[in-house]
């Protein structure tokens, strides 16, 4: 698979509490450079973000962020509130504490909420797989694709695990096929990133595929810089300069 | 120090993202039972617990919590309608993207948002100690003194790491005596609190001290229902048991 191509599915991601705005702005130029998907960043930074990029890249932000257990009203609010700041795309979390009363109703209604203030946007739910048994992902499924949702997200990033390979396949297999799939959480390598994508994910969440393609460049910089010395013997391939073929 | 003193300063505290509303009935009970100052529980718990314990123990919960990245408007909304939902006290988290881009006057209006729609009830302004340098601390603790707000607390518990005796002398330190300290994060035994105290903390964000409080219970219950045995020798005391003084 292409570099180009996985980054193309990259929601180039920095949701550090403390990222600064000068840390924003390089990431939308990461992004814009790269051809991201979008950048997913803090709700208080998309107007700054939006302002700074236009319609160069797609903004996406957090909603309910990462605990999810705000009520459905204030995930309304925010999401709403994002969108008229420039929000292309909303990541929202769902109720984990409904999930686990069994509430399955107001799992649904929380979400509701939010899609309906974000008609004509990109909606994702995050349902922290590694939260779940694999009956309350199989339901979760059945409620996200029910509620006009676009994706369904495995993970926060801030909970105990991040995306797995188990739960990429479990989620394309039981959501039907406009109901799409991000992973996210711990994407760590170009061999991750490729599984994901070829086991259904459409969107990665991640910021290390930017900076692996700008390892990349500066690899090939600083090889046309070096003086050539034609005579040298084949030097046999490091692991990480096989990577370059992504 | 009597532990009954330690309980009655205790916000009795359960934030996991999957407590469930049985789990937060218990947390209740037990909040009454051993007159904890409050129970600090999720937004989403606040009308429940509200209906389940009436005037009988004051509800704390949480405000854009624990990344505090939330917009200003979006702050306010979720303390209004914590506030309208039963929450006599809201511990809101400052936006650490503001304090990083030493954007000081956005940090005091975000304070200031929050305040403006909790009059009358406890505003306790969570600044993330781990993630600070002494000179923000010591810009915060003014902040937030002069934002009227009633506590400055050390930490969320979700972060890099929890309250320390240097953070809540330094607080202490450098806060009006009008402003009030709270220590949270990682307070596991009775010495911890009690050094916290000692130090100027007012009031403790933690569940392990009610946890301590029913152990011991339960050890007097077993001690009681055991058969005598006047003739046996004194055992000496394990660190455990002397911690029965407090």
């Amino acid at each position: 698979m292409e570099l180009r191509e996985i980054l193309s599915r990259c929601d180039h991601t920095l949701l550090r509490v403390d990222a600064t705005a000068a840390e924003i702005r390089a990431l939308c130029d990461q992004g814009m450079r790269y051809g991201c998907a979008s950048v997913c960043i803090p709700p208080c930074h998309v107007a700054g973000a939006k302002k700074y990029v236009g319609d160069r890249l797609r903004i996406c932000t957090v909603i309910g962020f990462p605990n999810g257990y705000n009520t459905p009203a204030v995930k309304a609010f925010e999401a709403a509130e994002a969108i008229r700041n420039g929000a292309d795309e909303v990541d929202m979390v769902i109720n984990l504490a409904m999930v686990k009363d069994g509430c399955w109703d107001d799992v649904a209604a929380d979400i509701r909420a939010v899609r309906e203030v974000s008609r004509g946007r990109i909606l994702k739910v995050i349902i922290e797989c590694c939260l779940l048994t694999e009956e309350e992902k199989r339901m979760l499924c059945r409620i996200v694709s029910d509620s006009g949702a676009d994706y369904i997200k495995t993970s926060t990033g801030f909970s105990t695990g991040g995306a797995t390979a188990d739960d990429v396949r479990l989620l394309r297999a039981c959501c039907p096929p406009h109901v799409k799939v991000k992973a996210a959480g711990g994407i760590a390598s170009l061999a991750d990133a490729e599984e994901f994508i070829r086991l259904g994910a459409d969107r990665l969440g991640t910021s290390r595929i930017v900076k692996i393609a700008m390892a990349q460049e500066q690899q090939a910089a600083e090889a046309a810089a070096a003086p050539q010395q034609p005579e040298a013997p084949a030097q046999p391939e490091t692991p990480e300069q096989q990577d370059t073929t992504y």
